[in-house]
């Protein structure tokens, strides 16, 4: 991968505190180091597990027609990101298995289409949840159960339901070993938006048949180098870079990113960012735009809007897939002037031309270039971000891997549900 | 509907620089008033034209195995926004015509995607562009039209091809001329942004079987209370709280909507707030989040963050669809103290204690209460929104309705793309 910050302004980064910050990551020696197990897991995750979690996801592959991944936040964000990027987001059009979300919400119009969409289906379930006894999951997990049970009666149900948990404690561990469910491990050192690398993210990519074992290697490669403590890890530079606008009044960072198929990357993204630092009423707050739509929606603002934006814009070397304009005779629509040329070569004209208006315009533009949206590559960009973020809180100075905010509203409801 | 600004901790609002506002719209006397024909649109659309394009959506709904819309930004968003609200974002599954937004992008991905997902299916293309010549919908006509000529001839792929675009000139309008495609306009006093319930956003509708007749007459309902002056208009109130909330240094507004369903109205919101306030170097940058999903990913940000959030939640009285949590004799999850309320009921117990955790947090909240997701509350909902952000707009002192920043980007493409 390659960085550019020349049009951020930022030419004399200081990177000290970024190489203090890599150093208390790998050493364990910084605030919230009994949750930073995601620093090693690329090296040493448990590969006995690992071997059963292709089993099982080949299992599901050769009998399942649809998977119905039940899980919120960190529980769902990373799979999904994997399997509309390396997949699609249309993946579900003419696969099999059929990957389906659910229990990330209270939307019973949601809930109520995926049970139509798979009720002639052979369905598995994962389920995957920490405790067992949040909301959303929990909600939807309970009627697609019950439902499985009903309809197959329970040994039947009991092979088609996977859990990802906690290794001992919990009401969904209590269930799984109560009714034979075979179980995949959250490791207790990692916290749920950096665990896209644990079964909570590997199974269901594996079952839609991505290749995993490349996405560790890529991103084991990747946390060797983004943990260093040289001058040539670009993510001592995009931490030192990001915080450095921070402190210069830009208070949203807006990641720019070339498709509808990175939409959820970007969800992941911030998921990351926003509970990483967002915290101690400081923090940079996360967006996304999708190029070029976005642009005709967002641009207007990000052009001549109030001067508080960041822009971290994503573009990959090679696309997966690319196709050329034709040539037209009658020319009506003025485009002849890019026949021949590929979509992937205008598209780096649009960055290009977006970089340099957004630069004039006051927004500094950070510029992330990774190889081709494959497996490998997105490995190293889960471990880029993951250490990336580490550091960057560090220098911000709070603690990356807590999230004490997000119990207040979950009191509230509790009470006004009269738990 | 309703409005509830009292956690936003805006009691005493004075309302006279919206009323002033209000009244320049309606009397056409403020900046940029040559482009609000939509504020008498719902009134006084073209019968005879509505006529025609509901006989054409018959056709297409007839013929058409999968009807494929070519625009970007708000020649899309508004249509996109209604069809997975009313129908669902996975509309295409199981449905006929399907619904394919294209041209939005420059992702060779995404277009080839929908070329192999249609190229079995009897396909009808709406391209909608003002002048033909915007880059991303230009493309994917060039490509989609040629395809369409080689498999079926000209004379076939012309009945096929249905153009929105100017009433009398630009480069679409010429060739729809000469090869004689069935037009529909767009009215001149109508920007992008508004323009969901001119042809540009009731064609696609239609074709997905959604009633555009009752959503014409939510909004001149709406839009006739929304611009006046009376203090009961909410279009007002919710104007003049963003305006006071903005000079209170609350820089951005979070749009937090009740279902994935929604995620196309957030967009579409987004653009017209964004691209409507974001110049001269001022306004609120417009941001989304999805309940209760994100709250598992932006939730710590909002809660603990920067302080320079303002939340606007939307919320239904009746949902469309509802469901019970069912108990359950073991009660594994614990949830059995839910058991036998509504989805709906446990999703206003969450909106609810979400607000009042923000508030305390120091997250000033609006929240609007909208009937139902239907066609008649959508058509309220836009003028709503439409409305309202006129005269929020003619408070903080620019125009709403030009974006003389969203052609810097283009120039610096077209040099380095040669043209």
């Amino acid at each position: 991968m390659k960085i550019d910050i020349t049009s951020a302004g930022l030419r004399d980064l200081d990177l000290t505190k970024a190489k203090e910050a890599a150093r208390a990551l790998k050493e364990k020696t910084g605030r919230g180091s009994e949750f930073t197990g995601w620093t090693t897991l690329p090296f040493d995750y448990d590969k006995a597990e690992y071997r059963r979690l292709r089993d099982c996801a080949a299992r599901i592959r050769k009998e399942a027609d649809a998977l119905i991944v039940i899980g919120i936040g960190g529980s769902y964000l990373g799979a999904r990101a994997a399997i509309e990027l390396l997949k699609s987001p249309r993946h579900n059009a003419g696969n099999r298995p059929q990957i389906y979300f659910a229990g990330n919400g209270i939307s019973p119009e949601d809930l109520s289409q995926i049970i139509r969409l798979t009720e002639d289906k052979k369905v598995f379930l994962n389920v995957i949840s920490k405790s067992g006894t949040t909301l959303e999951p929990a909600l939807a997990f309970r009627i697609l159960r019950q439902r499985l049970e009903k309809a197959l009666g329970k040994a039947e149900a009991a092979r088609r339901i996977i859990c990802t948990t906690d290794r001992a404690k919990g009401a969904l561990k209590g269930l799984a070993d109560r009714e034979d469910y075979e179980c995949f491990v959250i490791p207790d050192d990692i916290g749920g938006r950096y665990s896209v690398l644990t079964p909570v993210g590997l199974l269901p990519m594996e079952a839609a048949g991505i290749d995993t074992e490349k996405i560790l290697e890529g991103a084991a490669e990747g946390m060797s180098l983004f943990l260093s403590e040289d001058e040539s890890n670009h993510a001592l530079t995009y931490a030192a870079a990001r915080q450095a606008l921070q402190n210069d009044g830009k208070l949203i960072e807006v990641l720019s990113y070339p498709g509808e198929n990175m939409r959820f990357f970007a969800e992941w993204w911030k998921q990351l960012y926003g509970e990483s630092e967002g915290k101690e009423l400081g923090g940079i707050f996360p967006a996304s735009l999708e190029l070029t739509a976005d642009l005709h929606s967002l641009g207007q603002y990000m052009q001549q809007g109030r001067r508080i934006l960041a822009e971290t814009i994503i573009r990959f070397e090679c696309p997966a897939d690319d196709m050329a304009l034709p040539f037209d005779e009658e020319n009506a629509d003025g485009l002849n002037y890019a026949a021949g040329k590929a979509f992937s070569e205008i598209f780096e004209a649009a960055a290009r031309g977006v970089r340099q208006a957004h630069e004039e315009g006051g927004v500094p533009v950070t510029e992330l270039v990774f190889e081709s949206p494959d497996e490998r590559t997105l490995g190293e960009m889960f471990a880029f971000f993951e250490a990336s973020c580490g550091i960057s809180g560090y220098i911000q100075g709070v603690d990356p891997f807590d999230q004490p905010g997000v119990e207040a509203y979950k009191k509230n409801m509790f009470r006004l549900l009269g738990k």
